[in-house]
């Protein structure tokens, strides 16, 4: 298997975005990455597009050949790759298999997602919550905010986790997001704040919830060991994560644990032959606040129950033990739902390349990004490298 | 590279499936298709799902996840591919290359679509136009019959082939489909009342267009080297090929070509080292009947023209120089759209097993299918054959 490496990485400034066209948007992540990555795009073997829910959000079916024909590549096999919440991840990684395998030389992996179209937030949040099952929780009122919020009940019970420490979250995560300029909401919310915001489903308030963003960001993948053919120098892929459970919240076995990211975290700390202690920055999945205390555990930063006083005390904060969503996460440079595991690997390529400006973790060799799709069924896990 | 066979096969019987639920519908393809390979279902390493649609018909997103639950295998990797009308012959692409390469042993690829959920057929047409772009076609009214059509005329403008031609796929189809159990509408339709029929988008009536159905089909793949472990022998996949051209009708250099179809075909071609000569039957992608006679040329069955006349001549009927759409087509089997591939799939392991009863093309040795997605933009063709 060759090494496989991050070439080329882009992402558009995220937030409503009423002005862009899903058009617009796809173009100007695309050529971006291209661009960065110093390749001619007719180098470009195959083209693999995240994404969630164009369909019922912009009426954009096929997004593969969409993509293709609209970045000026339409003769370039494209395909979309679905996984709710988790597309991005699980884009990225199909595409490094088949670089890995030599059935490509350069994939375009790009996410996308255009989220503020429908009149009502009840229309918006239908859509989204048909990832989850229909007829188990959908149909019951379970969707995201409701499931999440049973997961970070059954964290408070177990282990003593405060509502104070899932808002030092949200607090971290929107402070982080100041220093992104790409970032969809960028202020400064206190912790006060955080907790007596509008509830919208106990424990969680607005500001313990992920945003509804418009976004697109792509990233070039190709073999490592080519690095004087690029602009940059490249971002080796250490290891790769896959992990599944049940699709529903009632279906777990441990409501506070998310398995399919133990089991994603496992094989690609496996692969690339590190532990959680080797790993110097994170990007995880902060659909809500309390997620992201399960994942930092899940992930092995921290042991089961200690996730919620660790980010207390800013361990998971720059220049603490592993920052974690130092981009402002989910919370704040926003979660368009396919697009989101593509921007997590942009924004590691900025971090090992040192272009992370206020937010850079300093001397970052490693980092890992992990997405989970629908009720925590869907994990991927990826590690990266400097391979200079 | 390993060989790859599919080792397992089943399809439920198409239709207006009002009584079954789309949980129901996999759980049948997929628990038929593990028993026929005989193998455990615990030896699933992955589950790949072709699925256009299911979010705007069936408020279902996350189609592996929830293939994976509810067929009981919830801990398996799972991922859905889209690519419009070509989806199943992605899917089946993308495992195949797993497998080939040693990433998986053996994969679940599962198709499925049910599309008979909404009031009105504007509504249903409305979701399948998704498939075509939104601000280039769609917006002026070009979705599949209109755009199909435009292909249609100009192969009549070039070729001199007629209505009556077209109309002969129809009737052969319809036909074969009457000795296809699985068949979604099963009568005898002659070509005067093919042609008289209500006008759809000239030169196509309603018996030109292919069926909007409920159905799911799904095969395992896995390794062809260890044939004594299945219930029947391997079918062999001995090549797979990929093609892609502008995201619409009017983004094409021609037509009454579809430039995706023929470099599918030449690369599963070259891979197989076959020539259209040495294929004993073939399904392919026959939404429209204008569609299947360009097929058989791009496909390189006939000469560019003379895909009419041999329709009309019974070249392409059982006992001709190639039998096509032995299982009655999408015109009257039905054409489940992310389904289709798969269930392609499915038919010609039973013509190569022998197994297809008063349809059968005796003797068949060697098989191929063929999809085309959204504005005949992206093709998947492979080619079967027999490993005993």
């Amino acid at each position: 298997m060759r090494n496989v490496a991050i070439v080329g990485a882009c992402e558009i400034p995220f937030g409503v975005l009423q002005e862009q066209s899903l058009r617009q948007m796809v173009c100007e992540a695309a050529a971006g990455a291209i661009a960065d990555a110093g390749i001619e795009d007719k180098a470009i073997d195959f083209i693999r597009v995240a994404n969630f829910a164009a369909s019922d959000f912009a009426d954009q079916n096929m997004l593969g050949a969409f993509v293709g024909t609209a970045i000026g590549l339409p003769n370039v096999p494209a395909l979309r790759v679905e996984g709710a919440c988790a597309s991005g991840g699980a884009a990225l990684r199909e595409a490094a298999f088949s670089i890995a395998h030599g059935r490509h030389d350069f994939e375009l992996v790009l996410g996308v997602e255009k989220m503020n179209t429908k009149g009502s937030a009840a229309e918006t949040m239908a859509i989204i919550g048909r990832g989850n099952d229909l007829e188990v929780e959908q149909s019951v009122g379970i969707g995201g905010p409701q499931g999440f919020a049973l997961a970070a009940c059954r964290h408070m019970h177990e282990y003593g986790t405060t509502r104070e420490q899932f808002a030092h979250v949200a607090a971290k995560n929107y402070r982080r997001g100041l220093d992104n300029p790409v970032a969809h909401l960028r202020k400064d919310v206190s912790l006060d704040k955080i907790l007596n915001a509008r509830m919208i489903s106990w424990p969680f308030t607005l500001h313990d919830c992920s945003l509804v963003t418009d976004g697109a960001a792509a990233v070039v993948l190709g073999p490592a060991d080519v690095a004087s053919r690029y602009n940059a120098e490249p971002v080796r892929i250490l290891g790769s994560g896959m992990g599944m459970s049940a699709f529903s919240f009632s279906g777990k076995d441990h409501l506070a644990t998310f398995a399919a990211t133990k089991k994603a975290a496992a094989e690609a700390f496996e692969q690339a032959g590190l532990t959680p202690k080797d790993v110097h920055c994170c990007e995880c999945h902060d659909c809500f606040t309390a997620t992201e205390i399960i994942n930092i555990e899940d992930l092995g930063f921290f042991a089961k129950g200690e996730g919620g006083p660790a980010t207390a005390e800013g361990k998971t904060d720059l220049g603490g033990q592993i920052p974690v969503n130092m981009s402002g996460g989910l919370k704040s440079k926003g979660h368009p739902v396919g697009c989101t595991g593509v921007a997590q690997a942009v924004e590691v390529t900025k971090q090992l390349r040192g272009q992370a400006g206020p937010r850079q973790v300093h001397g970052a060799t490693t980092a890992l990004t992990h997405v989970i799709g629908g009720p925590g069924s869907l994990a991927v896990v990826h590690l990266f490298g400097k391979a200079w």
